[in-house]
């Protein structure tokens, strides 16, 4: 991408800004991912995105602000089709294919290496900037457990599963499904094996049927 | 503590070492938790257990040996207790309010602030040092689901649970029980509220059984 070629000049204020905005936000996830939040510099950032610090600030306000713009477009990436999916749930016609469907392709997305570096990042400075953590955990699992829980509360009224606490229900898919592998991977970091993870995912939503589906 | 008095000269040399351990590594724990693994120095950990550093570099080697001891002795704390209630489920008369007794206690164990800050720290430093991860999740997480595994069989053998694979049956048990309160203390940073655990924890158990229990 460049900012001084014509076919960038001739592009409407919008267009341009939304290309500005992705070098930034690129930039940020690069150094910060590599340096840590104290680590990046908006001098560094200013210098990789090829874009001036002033705009920078003008259009993110703090190094904070960016950070959370960062985390926001990464986690929303990644969470963006699957609150699409669990939303298309509601409709299902074979809820047992559809969920293992949605976990296989969940558990997919958040051990993505990119995301678990964010995620790393995030829980070890969630002690000093409990915002960072904050912005993750909302946009990311937070956001999908409450559509899984009006989805399965949806598909309750439909007689398709069973459960007091549709909140609960949702949560538990959501760690039956991921735990095993995300704690693994945080604790045991990059580059370590995790397992099958289509079986995981099967194995989690083969155990949450078994509590909240129907009796055979 | 001291180590100039006469009552500590008389020690014999293993009980004055057991002293001296302790003190290495409480001073470890107190610096690197405050102060992340690279803000730390031996120097600054020489003082604060007013050891000197030779004595400190000869019994644990360097830096990374002596947070890893560090590790394994806060996380075997809290991690011992644990086991020793795994091992005696085996012998349980009664399997779910034995269960939820072992839940509750290793919810609450998992959430003390100074193994949440520990969790964080080995997460945060897992890109670079996985070394001080793969200590927490060996002496923690593993090792409580590998016991957990041996216990469920020894259960299904007797006829009180079913499962085809108890290695599966063990994790889920743990993160069933543990994941929701973890990963939003994880992300969202000490001080947050994460709702009853002893609540979280008897539902996990409630899950866990309508999986493996037996029928009713």
């Amino acid at each position: 991408m460049s900012f001084d070629d014509e076919e960038y000049a001739a592009l409407p204020e919008d267009r341009r800004w939304a290309r500005k905005h992705r070098a930034i936000v690129d930039a940020a996830a690069t150094l910060f991912l590599e340096r840590g939040y104290l680590g990046t510099s908006m001098d560094d950032l200013a210098t990789l995105a090829r874009i001036s610090k002033q705009t920078i600030y003008k259009h993110f306000g703090d190094k904070e602000s960016l950070f959370i713009e960062m985390v926001t477009t990464i986690v929303d990436e990644i969470s963006d089709p699957v609150h699409e999916e669990v939303l298309a749930l509601q409709d299902t016609g074979d809820v047992e294919a559809d969920l293992r469907d949605l976990a296989r392709r969940q558990l997919a997305g958040v051990m993505t290496p990119r995301l678990l570096a964010l995620r790393r990042l995030v829980i070890g400075e969630a002690g000093r900037f409990p915002e960072l953590g904050r912005a993750f955990y909302e946009r990311g699992p937070g956001r999908t457990i409450a559509s899984l829980a009006a989805t399965f509360e949806r598909l309750g009224a439909r007689g398709e599963l069973i459960a007091d606490d549709y909140a609960t229900a949702a949560a538990h898919f959501n760690w039956l499904v991921m735990s095993a592998a995300i704690n693994r991977a945080m604790l045991l970091g990059p580059g370590t094996s995790w397992g099958d993870l289509d079986q995981q995912a099967d194995d989690g939503v083969r155990a949450f049927l078994a509590v909240y589906g129907l009796p055979d």
